[in-house]
């Protein structure tokens, strides 16, 4: 009964990672997104990994107050002892409604792309688009990568995204099914379902030959940037109290109760 | 290099806790709180005990939208296929600020107590008591135990709890002392900081006779219902978004930004 | 946009879960099992559900070393200053796979069962959980609820919570189905996968009344105690460390690397 | 009662990162790294700050089966629904004995240094030492950054970091400082105890001006990526079930209890 991992181990002198001396070989000679690849695989990425990497990285990273990092915020408001347990409940959000979306659209289009190639042409992509469309609508099941609470006239990621993976050469056989899939969804559905940022990024990835999961690794890598990046202003210049009282004073619970002069609204004076 | 724990272990036909065979000696015999006892130490607890621990537990559970509940919530926003992520998420807030302070009022009174015994007057307890205020202020020191942000004239668990505690024979000089602490620091501040929950679990922890750290964990236990009443509302009638559109629209930095008309107030209407 | 929760609110003076007065009306009146209920329903649960609930959680408190007791254990070693954050480790591991089945045997129970009811006979079950278990073999998915790795003979939880289930009169229409099914499973794959503690908790679960996600929310109240026992005893007498050097004895990946004398077995000798 | 964060927010039509759109200002424009201190501060770093955070973060990466990822390992066997679950658990160890001990030699070196400047020599930098690991060893605390349980003749990270740091100007007066705590505690002890990459990384951080915080966010950056390239492997070639058969085949428990034929141990040929 041995155990295996190609990862890395220690001696009392060195220590190795996928074979290579840390100290010697990587420090200072990998940057952290080869570190990425090298940790999972064995091999650093080429220019235009590292290029498309970096950008997906990015996108995950943050922008504004998410549910993560209201999350990690109330954790660190709590437990001001622990970093990591605030970023980790910042994290555990990263799930099938936000930011882990990146791997289920991979996921979708690696799996409903079928048998269409680089060489079939717009109407074969077509085609099979809304054979997929209509499957999911009869099913009534959402269609991964498409649509956006907010962004309802396009999502301003994806144009970007796409000239990058374009750039990089990434931008092949799963963009063309999503460009697709969302042409067959504005038919189906009578309306615009823009591609979103978790569609670009799944594409991309699928794109690069990578396996899905690794959408939800990027989104999870980047995204705790993003929250150190909100507690360190949280620190700094708290606003989780502020959150909380704002939440209070919004929850009517007591005055349903029938108090008529609900303390509960007054106590958040006695608080500062 | 043999590893040992005496809590349990498993055999092809049976199950062991503690020595004791689980589905003949243990399930149908023991209740929860026997079994956290029965658990951690190997043996049960007595009526006094069970009685206590009951009103401990009751107390951590819930009080509406605590920072923990609403970082489990936002958490399930985006993980609901992880229903154990969303409670993880919101015990993380269980720390030096929040519920923590159990512990650390534990840890309070069995460190600061000092030479005191059961047959130490009121004016030794004063006085040792006004030593450790005297103390902590000196060393700029929150007293663990003391005051409330809302409860400003009084904590309503706090009595209670000192009742049930009397009434089980758990208020002995752990509660003397910091009674006393109250006392001495409403004369050292010029105000009263009353006993609050924290403080008076603690003391009652001390005076159970157990180590601070079960003052966490009987937070912990107790929350993690909690919580789960949490989620389980979240479920049947999700308040995540609406706590979610509520901090966006209050969070002023688009228009901060020189935005004339921002439309994240707007955008709102398109989610639902 | 107002936020509502039944829960629970605070005021200056007082504190109320589900509409009643914590201080007055729940503590040392309720004990921590009615509170689960309470804190979620706004009811009490009674005498017969309190003894079934009390049988489920103690069933899920824990029983040695564990993934996830292993996980908990783990993370301590490396942030003792977080009892929450080791409990929370543990409590992640509670999935699909482990603990969390308790939920998913409840879910197939409640939507496979059909159209039986209890006046229908052995044979209308029979007939019915044949259909489903050919179903789940002919799509290739595993059936919830029966089986285990260890316990191949019968696992010992299953009748002792079925008696329970009885003398409360849990043992309905679901326990009648799940035991239709392993008859079934016996007779489609030509061996006995007996029913284990999932597809007891589950099948008992759906008998109450209550909603499947109640089943993995008694999993995890019971195993964040389990979890804190194990930490106790982590505390009191350390063994994550020697768990840690154990694995990495095990590790042969130096040796695979071609290091003739792998310090890091030796290595293990300067730690103590 | 306003909320307000410097970091981002969103609009219909764009998404913005510190006054920036995220589309049209940062994609592809700044890479990973670039991001980490824009999301958190607002400015990007200079090409030396860049090369030095690489150097840092690639360090905390991974180097084999440590036991956060062993904790993230254990945790998807049992939830392999929700990789960010397995990611959390295992940073939830980044804490005050492991990684985190980064923040912890960070802080160590900024608030021990005292008044030493630039244009101290050595004598003076070793007199400020000598004081500081006497006070630590009179009041029996650990010197944060030093030793180290395998390494104990060096930790070959230590020089590297420290050639990198040099050639990117920030191997300042923390970095003399840490240099000369390691000599006086060698005169103090009668050992070697060697800079610790911890002690190397936080000396490190602090002569780049940064906030102590930001080792241990480095930290978490870093370890993400780790525990994803563990995670990634035990999903195509699962290790976890053999670590834990491997901690039960260990765990001696059964036979303690005087169980003359343990069938724990023969057990493990039923799992496979």
């Amino acid at each position: 009964m041995v155990i295996k991992t190609e990862i890395g181990f220690t001696t009392r002198d060195r220590i190795y990672v996928r074979g290579r001396d840390l100290a010697d070989e990587i420090l200072g000679k990998m940057d952290f997104i080869d570190m990425i690849y090298f940790t999972a695989t064995g091999s650093k990425p080429d220019d235009r990994t590292r290029a498309m990497t970096n950008a997906i990285i990015v996108t995950a990273t943050d922008h504004g107050l998410t549910p993560s990092a209201i999350a990690a915020r109330m954790t660190i408001l709590g437990a001001p002892e622990s970093l990591q347990g605030a970023v980790a409940a910042g994290l555990l959000g990263a799930g099938n409604h936000f930011l882990g979306t990146m791997q289920n659209a991979a996921t979708f289009t690696r799996d409903e792309i079928g048998e269409l190639s680089d060489s079939d042409d717009e109407a074969a992509y077509l085609a099979r688009a809304e054979e997929v469309v209509r499957t999911y609508r009869a099913a009534r099941r959402i269609v991964p990568g498409l649509g956006h609470p907010i962004h309802v006239e396009g999502d301003p990621r994806t144009p970007v995204l796409r000239r990058i993976a374009g750039e990089n050469g990434f931008d092949g056989r799963h963009w063309r099914f999503i460009a697709a899939v969302e042409t067959a969804a504005q038919k189906e559905y009578g309306r615009l379902l823009p591609i979103n940022a978790a569609g670009a990024v799944g594409s991309t990835v699928s794109d690069m030959g990578l396996d899905p999961v690794w959408a939800r690794a990027f989104a999870l890598i980047g995204r705790s940037a993003g929250l150190l990046g909100h507690l360190m202003e949280e620190i700094a210049n708290p606003q989780g109290q502020k959150i909380w009282d704002m939440i209070l004073a919004q929850d009517d619970s007591a005055e349903l109760a029938g108090l008529s002069d609900p303390a509960h609204t007054d106590k958040h004076g006695d608080r500062k």
